[in-house]
């Protein structure tokens, strides 16, 4: 057989000439007088046409017999351009040689049910929507660290393992660490990103992020990654331009990059192309308005739920940004408002068509009597914060930064319902495995 | 005051105009006619000095008792090119205003032990040689990504939470989850990049990875990052060319990229410049005699330590492979040589100048029997590993894979003796703050 291997995607580069590829079977159909295999590779999927009269050393008679669903093999034949269609290309096949062989593929050509589907992930991940997901969230990954590498950010990887309890043990994943008592898994780098502004001027932090809650929707993973930027020196305006033109960044590279992933997903892509700057804004106060309009009141002071999130940016075409929410329902660490001290800086950045908070991010409080009145009020431990105290210590500037949870963002690109769907292997509240 | 601000690494493009810097005293020297402020403002450092005669709003008279190391504040002044250096600038000073003050800041321009220096990371992140450090962290991380983004591959981003005890529990972290009982946080995403490969043909994992070990070496951290490909169809030769390229890549990308941080670390340059391909590669075998020959017999079956590594390696100036170490050393999953069944198929890559392993891999056993006996052999439970035999079930291919430390990599780039700089806040036996 030829040694010439190519991969699928490089088929168009040798049209005419015979090539070897090297995949696995994602659908065999033999008929009378040809038999067609569809071999996929990772890269793409080539139809391969096996005539009787054309084809070597008894292939064509062994097709059946041998090529079984997801078995791995080497197909040799001509390249071949598609009569109809440009940008598809086609193996005249001459002969194929097995690798290994796969009887019985769990994963059959129907409907399965959603639970065996991911207790079955690390086959899964071969059939196409997963495989279509992932690319998008490849690309996405991509699109975050060129947007802060080209924009003079330093990535700052912050630790997992943290000594901090924070926010309260309760949604905290803890292990025994030597002698030094229990380490907790980080649910945020951001207070670490706050020192590394202070070094760096704009740093981000891009890792695994956990939540220990036990909540069991179809928004939540037990596991996710989240970005998280951190500037020196900008305040809540700033802030705001950055998650706009980070935000409409990532969606052209998935429109440039992505098409055939989103067709496949049947993405209407109208609703992504429609995401451009400027990002309507409005206040918290003004959204409780606007919820009062709509039928669905909520008193001044009560965080939103995701049902209120969809009801106010329903709206808008694109992301809607809210910001000054009531300082109880927000972290301690953000900064009052000087016009109206009831409300902090926040913002929280929604998707359109109801996949609900993408970004979260606030100006940080910069005045270290603020903030340790802010923690003593919140009951917190006061010692565990001490460094992080320290950074208004020795020249506090004005800061501010966000974080945005990667998988929704892929859940919004994909169009997806459940976020389970947008990480390789998604970790919940009753899956651990595979 | 001036409200263009510019960054300091941007003054080169201002030469003329005046402008308004924000960042930290980094050092102060006030003379009589002039005082001279270095401010550090992530980006770069300039020299803003004020004059007598030229500045404003008693900004001369107040410059002692308001600039303190690591003060935040806005100098406003005009941009000049250094007389004798091309690509330096300097501020001809005009005015000030402080921002935070900073009053007895911890970390003085004197030595300081390294342990006080890690326990206040959070602030000495700022000094030159952490910021130089992790400026070549940054572009390592970038040149990784860029390297496999460029060459096919698909991130496939593994699970840090595993049921998976996988190589035994003495060196795992493990936490509570839920009720489906103990969950380890990942040494490896190996076995996920697997069944990655067999979708995407080409992934790589790149995260945070866990060792529970009691080594506090300087070659040694519990919470790292490592990067991992994975190839479908890859055979052990193409294992070794892959690292070696990849190698070359990463360090002409910090060659061409961090000249004035290795200047700052005196990094000998040259060392780097001599990592070309092709890399030297030798077999475990030839390895055991050159060891004898050098007057550190080892016996033939052991596993090399630092200082084999060290010794074997000493002769080249570039990466040394080593290849076909016996089966015992070795993890269950490497493939037995066809030609020699005492040893497997794997290969390290030892840095030179002493800087040790960077590289661990191996080609991957594809036949399921051999595997089976290997988990047995090694009293594995077969049960944890259902999931990845699937992978040998189902369309088995050969393939093969690596894993590089990142912190490893960093170390022997910038040429430091502690792999503990190399990462922004280390974790170690006996450290797990701030």
């Amino acid at each position: 057989m030829s040694e010439s291997r190519v991969e699928v995607r490089s088929l168009k580069d040798h049209v005419g000439r015979e090539v070897t590829v090297a995949g696995w079977c994602y659908n065999a159909r033999p008929q009378k007088r040809f038999k067609f295999l569809e071999l996929r590779d990772g890269t793409g999927t080539v139809q391969c046409v096996f005539g009787a009269e054309t084809s070597l050393n008894n292939s064509f008679e062994r097709f059946e017999e041998e090529i079984t669903q997801e078995s791995s093999l080497y197909v040799t034949g001509i390249v071949t351009k598609h009569p109809k269609h440009d940008d598809v290309f086609e193996l005249d096949a001459r002969d194929f040689r097995m690798e290994g062989r796969s009887e019985n593929y769990p994963i059959q050509p129907k409907e399965h049910g959603v639970d065996f589907l991911f207790s079955q992930r690390h086959l899964y991940l071969r059939s196409s929507r997963p495989h279509a997901i992932l690319r998008v969230r490849h690309r996405v990954v991509k699109a975050i660290r060129d947007y802060f590498d080209s924009h003079g950010f330093t990535l700052l990887d912050s630790p997992i393992l943290t000594a901090n309890a924070g926010e309260g043990t309760s949604t905290l994943f803890a292990t025994e660490y030597f002698d030094l008592g229990q380490a907790y898994l980080a649910q945020t780098g951001q207070l670490y990103g706050e020192a590394g502004c202070m070094a760096f001027g704009k740093v981000y932090t891009f890792g695994p992020t956990f939540r220990a809650e036990k909540s069991a929707t179809r928004r939540h993973l037990t596991e996710f990654w989240m970005v998280e930027p951190e500037v020196a020196f900008m305040d809540l305006e700033g802030n705001m331009s950055l998650a706009e033109d980070f935000i409409c960044y990532i969606v052209e590279c998935v429109l440039t990059d992505c098409r055939p992933e989103l067709e496949r997903l049947e993405r209407d892509i109208s609703k992504l192309e429609a995401v451009k700057k400027p990002f309507p804004r409005i206040t918290y106060s003004d959204a409780v308005e606007v919820l009062a309009q709509k039928g669905q009141p909520i008193p001044w002071g009560e965080d939103f739920g995701a049902p209120h999130e969809t009801a106010v940016s329903a709206d808008y075409d694109r992301p809607l940004i809210i910001t000054k929410y009531p300082e109880a329902v927000k972290a301690f660490y953000m900064k009052r408002d000087a016009d109206d001290p009831r409300v902090v800086l926040a913002m929280d950045v929604i998707a359109p068509e109801g996949y609900g908070e993408i970004i979260g991010g606030s100006q940080r409080e910069e005045n270290i009597d603020v903030l340790v009145h802010r923690i003593e009020h919140e009951k917190l431990p006061m010692e565990a914060f001490e460094w992080y105290l320290d950074l208004r210590r020795y020249g506090s500037v004005p800061h501010s930064g966000f974080g945005m949870g990667l998988e929704r963002m892929v859940a919004w690109m994909c169009g997806t319902q459940h976020i389970r769907e947008t990480i390789p292997f998604p970790r919940t509240i009753d899956r651990l495995r595979p």
